[in-house]
């Protein structure tokens, strides 16, 4: 499981069971008695402090988790959410993500990838009836989502004058309620240490989303900040945050039964969507997708194989492909085996009925839950007319699309502007724009869009988007040299490749757009109106169904009320705590009957291969021949376990969320989930889910015996 | 597991259980109460006839194994026994081992890989009285050696004045028994299909010995002869050969308990061993072997990289290798965590007690199994000390020094020279040399080649051997710029890679090898003194050792039979029948807790990734999406089955054993067995050991709903 990009999340979801639910640190008191009986020794109270230990040590590096394990702001997360940084220094001379890297010093260091962020929750705060305010509920359409984004964009500026946070409001509960979320936001993040991807990914995309599992996923970044404390862009004499809590390591290993709990920001989940999304997503989306992203990895693959470089730069776009790929065939996979449309369907109709068979609820509820349905085939319409559209645009069209929409919003006051666009996101975009070229590569580029336009082009003109069609020059039913003269054309005209130049467009005025020359910028402004009025189409769409859908939640939830049952709600990148047990399962993949609950290095030795994704260093190898196993044996698996399985219910996001025992130590971090549990998403099986950790054993003894990470252990007190 | 070639084995073993037992098709009447309890149907009595049914049906491809399953000489094995002849009519541009291949009709059949046969045995009998005559059981060293060669040669021309039969007599029991083999050898041999290598390599090296597996390693090859029906080289208008007969596929799934045996030729076992054997097996040879199969890979990949057409050549090479390296690898994890030494040194010493219990006994092998375990230490020290000169030598080296010492022995009369190089020898000597440019890349022999020198050159003085280093010009403590220009010299001066010029060197006379300025013949004719003396040295020892090992097997067979144990003779790459049951086992690998007996198509595409060796093609998962499964389905799993275990006692040789249910009807070929069970080639272990075979359903659905191979499907009469 890799790191997801999120939209809001707009939905809720019902506990049933000890192991399912994501919970936010507030409702814990709720599940006090579950708690307890899972093992925990902490009182549940201290849990939903957000600036006490344990939750204090907990930070988002925005789609991944990750903790604080030292007073130096050491941050410990899973290896493939520092991957990118790890990429992005490596050269071909100096390929760190073979060969691992650690900075013995803090002054050995080097800065992660651009954009790389560690956020600090500081305070919740619920904001409901300030963003659907008493003139807000009355409206629809555009003028819906409008005011809701004004009022929004107020509540982040009266919190974000506080230098050096960032602050969002999140939709819990289908938009019935909002959270506004305070965040210190630091920006000089560096990577202090990954072990070589021979451990950190080892098994590679074969056993990503698979048990039995040897992946020693880990890693380290330092957060910095000026010298006065406050966030700060990277400079060489900023110094390490001092995080107010860390994480302390247990002392004692772990084994099957004893209570964990993990703490992170979850993504995204879909427990109660719709019998119709879930159709339309099983049906048509999933599989598109799957198609599109099988075609992605070959191009990307046929483009790079004699190209050690360009290999590298469009490594972590590989792995992300590759990551939702698998997850998505999995879903499908369990879906087609499943039931879920045919109980999906059963609720949303024992809803209705319930609705239906009182008339002040028919009449609060009936007209939006029949809405809301037709609402969502428009935009199931319009998805998959607009599917191709995407994939078919090169990756700088995008960036002079950014850039002029930047140009224009800067024209307004600040308060204005489009979210996305104020002054507080000119930072993101900037390291954005700067560093697109190092994962960029022309003729890569060229041949992804090359194959998805030619599909484009393909379908009937009726679908075609016109203005797009005249920017890039191209009409339905050309042909491949057709396409490829016209892009050749269009890549031939840019410079935007260039890092400077593309740069200096941050702060041109709509007339530089309008004069340019560059084949980029000239195809942005002649789309710009279209585009405008694509987005004021969708937002009217939007806040059309964000009304129905609110309605039709709020009646979801009074109905399962009326049974007696409590709700928290669906994943939306923010933090939740989720509480199990350590647990095997008792059945396996296919041709295996069952799965324990912990692989030991005697799995690394056995899949070892010494070449492609099951390549070992031969130092870690050596340990394990060795038997130089130290204090990190298990003292029943008699040799050092490696990864373990839990009931923990988390998803894309969760990746790096500290694992903690019932005293809050901790003893790994959560960073996957099985193939067959991943349709959890959609429809909670308590029977298949397990999400995998490393153990902190194993990270330890890598880092002691292999690695030789002697600072880092004494920093962390773990020598 | 995949084939291996071999030289005389010479153990014995003895049989515990039903499940351990390679046994000689006349032994089987021993055993006919356990086959019937294990639920064999079939008189066990018809088993031991070699040309009846279904005995007639199986087939030796020298290496692999395989059956007849058409009266029109369609033979059925496995995808890594006709891997090589695929790779060899693949090319960049019509890449077979990828696309797999289907002729259609006989007419689109290619030519096997150079040297390929299909070895048909028409007879068995005991001549152990003809080789250990009683002059020879005088004799020791060198003498013995000669005289019993002598008599197996003449034993064998004797056998081979049938035109087109290929004989050979093996040793049973330590040398106490040799039995020889009249077989008729196809050389007409034409690939009729193979799967694609997304199918037939499922998994590639990961998965190999791995479990749960996925592999659907099947592959077709079609015996020609003469429009007489007799053997014969390759010719357009050679006809099918008729076998006497063929096997008939199930028409009836098979399930977890069924009887199941196997029938095929594997190669070699190493039961009972001695103890310093065992010792020095495992803490020198072994990991030195895996050692070097790590650079030998490490090498290829380097220098392979950017070629694909040097890729394909080595791509049989490099799956051998990888073979064997994660065999050995296996062996080695299972040897370390096991008692095999201590308990096979307490055997030992009791056999010890046994013997110097008597006087007679005593005076019979007491010297003999001192003087054996002296011996042994001498053949070891020799192979430590040749270990790399084997590694260092350029293939077309080895080449002229088998083309000039078949000069020399050419001069000789037929049955007075050397085995390998008599006339019988020729055909298979022909092919082998004219094809060897098929597999063989410069750049890559010379970087091998490099790679294993410089170990040799740092090798104290002492250990070199003087006559190989004048030959290359080089000498101990050479670093690699001066080992570099050796070889760049040797390798300019020579033709060798030149198929006409080194063909024609098959019929050159010793002068003209003298009188060759080629540097690898120059080489050849200057090492060949040093040669035959070093032979003779090797021979006198091994007469020595077979004189003393035999007496030494002769005491340990006594001893068993006093404890009332029967025996069944070691591997030696003669027909052999195993059977057992099919059966998953109560534990797995590292994170699981057990292994069903079945896998089945959920597995392959949980496990394809689209790319590299998890790549299944698009329209084998297309027919698993659209379940059309047809009759292939197995009515529990509801679904098609893949590969399943059984306790079969099998080992490299077996690969490609057809597998018969209880009426002797084809359920699927034996092709590989798990990691830890390979350590059963020298202690057989009951818990652990499960073979693995691809169920003939899977390749039946294969063939009729992906490939459609009806032509075939219809030839075997399972439409």
């Amino acid at each position: 499981m890799k790191k997801t990009l999120l939209s809001l999340a707009i939905l809720t979801s019902f506990a049933a069971q000890a192991e399912e639910g994501m919970w936010m640190p507030q409702q814990l008191p709720q599940v006090a008695k579950q708690l307890k009986a899972a093992g925990l020794k902490l009182d549940p109270a201290t849990l939903t402090k957000l600036t006490e230990f344990p939750m204090g040590a907990v930070v988002s590096l925005g789609g991944c988790s990750a903790s604080f394990v030292s007073p130096q702001g050491l941050v410990i997360t899973n290896h493939h959410c520092v991957y990118n940084s790890v990429a992005v220094n490596s050269t071909p001379q100096n390929d760190l993500l073979t060969n691992g890297f650690l900075a013995k010093t803090m002054a050995d260091e080097l800065p992660a990838a651009p954009g790389s962020r560690v956020f600090v929750t500081e305070e919740v705060s619920n904001v409901s009836n300030r963003v659907i305010s008493p003139d807000v509920a009355k409206l629809t359409g555009k003028a819906r989502v409008d005011a809701m984004e004004k009022n929004q964009k107020a509540l982040v500026a009266e919190c974000e004058k506080d230098a050096g946070y960032r602050c969002t409001v999140a939709s819990f509960y289908g938009g019935l309620e909002f959270y506004r979320i305070k965040q210190l936001e630091i920006r000089d993040v560096r990577l202090v240490h990954a072990p070589p991807s021979g451990v950190g990914k080892f098994g590679g995309d074969t056993d990503n989303w698979m048990w039995p599992r040897h992946t020693g996923d880990y890693g380290f970044y330092r957060a910095y900040v000026s010298r006065d404390g406050k966030a700060a862009d990277y400079a060489k004499d900023n110094v390490p945050y001092k995080p107010k809590h860390v994480l302390k390591v247990a002392r004692e290993g772990v084994k099957e039964g004893d209570f964990i709990m993990a703490l992170g920001y979850p993504g995204r989940t879909n427990r109660h969507r719709l019998p119709s999304e879930v159709a339309f997503t099983f049906d048509w989306n999933y599989p598109a997708f799957v198609k599109a992203s099988g075609e992605t990895l070959a191009v990307i693959e046929r483009e790079t194989k004699n190209d050690p470089a360009a290999r590298l730069k469009y490594a972590g776009q590989v792995a992300g492909v590759n990551n939702y790929y698998k997850n998505r065939k999995g879903m499908i996979a369990s879906y087609e085996g499943s039931d879920i449309l045919a109980h999906k369907t059963a609720e949303h109709n024992a809803l209705k009925a319930w609705v239906d068979g009182n008339a002040a609820r028919k009449a609060e509820f009936g007209a939006d839950i029949d809405t809301v349905e037709k609402l969502i085939a428009q935009r199931d319409a319009a998805t998959k007319r607009e599917f191709f559209l995407g994939y078919s645009t090169p990756r700088f069209l995008n960036s002079a699309r950014t850039l002029y929409r930047l140009s224009n919003e800067r024209t307004k006051a600040d308060a204005e502007r489009k979210s996305g666009y104020q002054e507080r996101d000119l930072p993101r975009l900037t390291s954005v724009i700067s560093g697109q070229d190092r994962t960029y590569d022309e003729k890569v580029d060229k041949a992804l869009v090359l194959n998805f336009l030619k599909q484009y082009s393909a379908q009937p003109a009726a679908e075609h988007n016109a203005a797009f069609d005249n920017a890039l020059g191209i009409r339905a039913g050309m042909g491949e040299a057709e396409l490829k003269a016209a892009l050749d054309k269009l890549y031939a005209g840019s410079q935007l490749q260039n890092k400077d130049f593309r740069s200096a467009w941050m702060n041109k005025s709509p007339a530089d757009f309008k004069a340019s020359n560059d084949s980029f910028i000239k195809a942005a402004v002649a789309l710009y109106d279209a585009d405008r009025k694509d987005e004021a189409d969708e937002e009217e769409l939007g806040g059309n169904i964000q009304k129905a859908y609110a309605s039709y939640m709020k009646a979801k939830i009074a109905y399962m009320n009326s049974k007696g049952q409590a709700v928290y709600p669906d994943a939306n990148s923010t933090l939740r705590v989720t509480f199990g047990n350590i647990k095997g399962r008792d059945y396996g993949a296919d041709g295996t009957g069952s799965w324990t609950a912990f692989t030991t290095v005697k799995g690394v030795v056995a899949k070892h291969t010494g070449e492609g994704e099951f390549n070992a260093p031969e130092k870690q190898l050596a340990a394990i021949r060795n038997k130089d196993f130290g204090r990190f044996a298990d003292p029943k698996l008699k040799t050092v376990p490696v990864d373990y399985l839990a009931t923990l219910d988390i998803t894309g996001g969760n990746s790096g969320s500290a694992a903690l025992n019932a005293r809050g130590e901790l003893i790994g971090l959560a960073f996957d989930g099985t193939l067959d549990s991943i349709i959890s998403d959609w429809d909670f099986n308590k029977a298949a889910t397990r999400d995998i950790q490393v153990d902190i054993r194993y990270i330890l003894w890598n880092m002691e015996k292999v690695d030789h990470a002697d600072n880092l252990l004494k920093e962390m007190n773990a020598m």
